[in-house]
């Protein structure tokens, strides 16, 4: 085929008696999955469970690292130093990585989690810290972004091979950024919409604002999500819809 | 000279505000430093820390997993599954291993801390899994056990170097065990008692019980502690008066 | 009606992003309801909200104090002394007072859960711990116990008024304990059966054992289950049930 | 004598095997004492004894609530709602007020702790929420704000005494606000200096800005620290200092 995009998930997001997700189906239908490390959900079981079943179904591996709040599931802003991000990242890293050598496999990409990777987007000087506790553990894993962001920009500075984000289901302003959640129109609900976006990012590279203008965008790979009841057939859909529009899905680690 | 000793002590044990310990002290006075990893004690920032001083001072560096339990400091017996405690382990090495990356060295062992190293000491379904998860991620490390316990013979069960702990402040069994904290004799309170029990220990593989009798002990490995008032100066004491007895303390990694 | 007898459930165990339990509609069809405080599960907001629809329910609200020990759902074993319980169990109870206090409402009862529960009803010390707690806090709070247990025992001792508590889905063994869930036949999972035993224990005070013997049971208050595809299908029934038995379904404080 | 001013001090900080401020000491040289409740610092058996000292030595019993953030001691803003904050002081009023019933004293005042503190000075919404948690739970508790901030504003709208605070060792900005920590001239570190702006503050109502001109400024109550090799020695002086000035100082539940 003519393009190459590859699907990230959010995934291993149980905690002890808690379930969320449905990671194993998912896993059919995505080529990367960004795997919680016990910060803003998981834990070190849920870890090992679902680095296997991402190997057992050949997907790339991600480091999702997280604010330390829980009970926030890690979407609360929190005033971190760069320096707080830097060891964060440095010790989720660590962690997934270890259950993944025990495994026989190796780590794919990092991706930062909810409010980190939001105030990474627009913080330089914390998106440095985060790229470079990345290069510092393993300087071949890919650092994953949202598109044009300055956490993709530090990534390049500090030699990292990074990938743009973009998000299926959200909508955009005229700077490109994402339209915040607290606006009524942050979501695309209707999943057709939702994939046609999609397909003009990834060919176009252009994606319509909700100020009505064309934005340039660069669509290495696209979230989706895994919760809530349409998650999974929205998975099989944007699998193949996308190929039905000569995008091929692949992982990340073999568009790059 | 003609014996070898290692010296280890637990270290990386403050956690955000509260401080603990004499790291930087202590490490110039032992050969092997067992670093906290955020579950009983530690965090992030103090682990990237201590892996640095530990580096630094050439001494060797250990994992030190503990249980869950911030709160009682790792110190009470929780009544986890052998899976639950693989995993432990494999996710504290982890994290703990990629600040060491990070900083360019590598792990030299594992000690287990407080009830996870109690329980597992007599504990054999326990000290599998434990011994396993060491293995599974790195088969180059050693591990550290109370002598002769059920931690140790897993160790070598699965393929493992193994180290063979001692106490110095600690009293004996007729078994070999260490008289429970709960009886008022647990604790050797001179200093020159605990060095004479250990020199002892070193080269004649002896100890003396509470009971009266001699047991057979092989110390690898000494444990001191780097908290209370007279740490420091029972470390540096320790140090001297071995090398004075003919005992030559290095790290665990260069006598095994 | 001739005979009388609480119906309880555990509630309020949902947790910042995770969901547990279908409380709202559980809340029909039991008269007492025993509130997660924080430790073991739920988190300030589901505690009030969970106290507000037991109020509008006009449910008896219980506290529910539970092991610090969210990854575990504090149903794992932790050796903690008689004065940490004490202190778990007063702050915990405080911190659902307020929620009830702000909310206009009182608390009836207290039922420590899992691991806490478990302990409690074989140790005389942890539950003479839990029942000072209790009362003095405030005496007028009705304890909770495994019916025959230790902590019905201290709580009597101590001044409180106590709830002997019987299972409907769990098998008992001929000393009136549980058959632990590690047996093969600990649970019942005939709803008939189930409900059965319970009509039993209330109309006989006997409970048949899993050896054969009949067994002298005093049954207070029923513990259903409200986690489970089953469990609203099950509290339907057996309140429904009870009834046409000659069973009156009352909150305890009615009862006792 | 002419002038009354209560002095508060931070307590109950000590957490498991960590130990943090001479509580027993400072308790002698303040009227007031803001415990903390397990959220930012403190735990229960921390709290029990700290009540029962305050007690001892006729101390005003304050409730402490911070963020959820052991890791940062609450001293990092997080970006929580209103609801979330009103969930929070409702749920750590509660459990402290339940060691304050269980040793026979009552609460005196709520004061917001770091973060909490610091960002409800100038939210509105976020005060609002938390004054409404403290008069929804006891009406009866005095609410610490920072002198002239929204929460005292918000305590006052909704019915609650409140109690403007001021620092000892903080500089003040020209609108009364105090001068950001990460200001080199945030600190007065000459105790003299301290206590200087204090009773000017009490006797005056004013306070020199590190702009140069005079600010008005209420102060029912100074805050000082209890930790630091120099915090018991302040403590005493001050406490000597403001009789000497014809102030007494007396627990704010006595001034108001």
């Amino acid at each position: 085929m003519s393009y190459l995009v590859d699907i990230n998930c959010d995934m291993g997001e149980s905690f002890g008696a808690y379930t969320m997700g449905r990671d194993e189906e998912i896993l059919d239908y995505v080529t990367s999955a960004n795997i919680a490390c016990g910060f803003h959900a998981g834990d070190p079981s849920t870890m090992r469970k679902t680095v296997k079943l991402a190997l057992e179904k050949n997907v790339g591996i991600g480091v999702h690292p997280g604010l330390q709040d829980l009970a926030g599931f890690g979407r609360r802003n929190i005033a971190i130093s760069p320096k707080e991000a830097y060891d964060l990242v440095v010790y989720q890293i660590g962690a997934l990585s270890s259950f993944v050598k025990a495994e026989g496999g190796r780590i794919q990409h990092v991706k930062p989690h909810g409010a980190l990777f939001n105030m990474a987007a627009k913080d330089a000087e914390l998106s440095e810290a985060i790229a470079e506790a990345v290069y510092n553990v393993d300087p071949g894993m890919i650092l994953f972004g949202l598109s044009g962001s300055e956490l993709v920009k530090a990534g390049k500075k500090v030699g990292l091979k990074t990938a743009n984000e973009v998000f299926s289901d959200r909508t955009y302003q005229m700077d490109g950024s994402l339209t915040s959640r607290t606006e009524s129109n942050a979501l695309i609900t209707n999943p057709e919409e939702a994939i046609k976006q999609v397909i003009r990012m990834v060919k176009e590279k252009q994606v319509m604002s909700v100020q009505g203008s064309d934005v340039t965008i660069q669509a290495d790979t696209i979230c989706i999500h895994g919760d809530g009841v349409t998650a999974l057939d929205f998975a099989k859909n944007i699998s193949a819809t996308l190929k039905e529009a000569d995008i091929a899905v692949e992982k990340i680690q073999d568009i790059l």
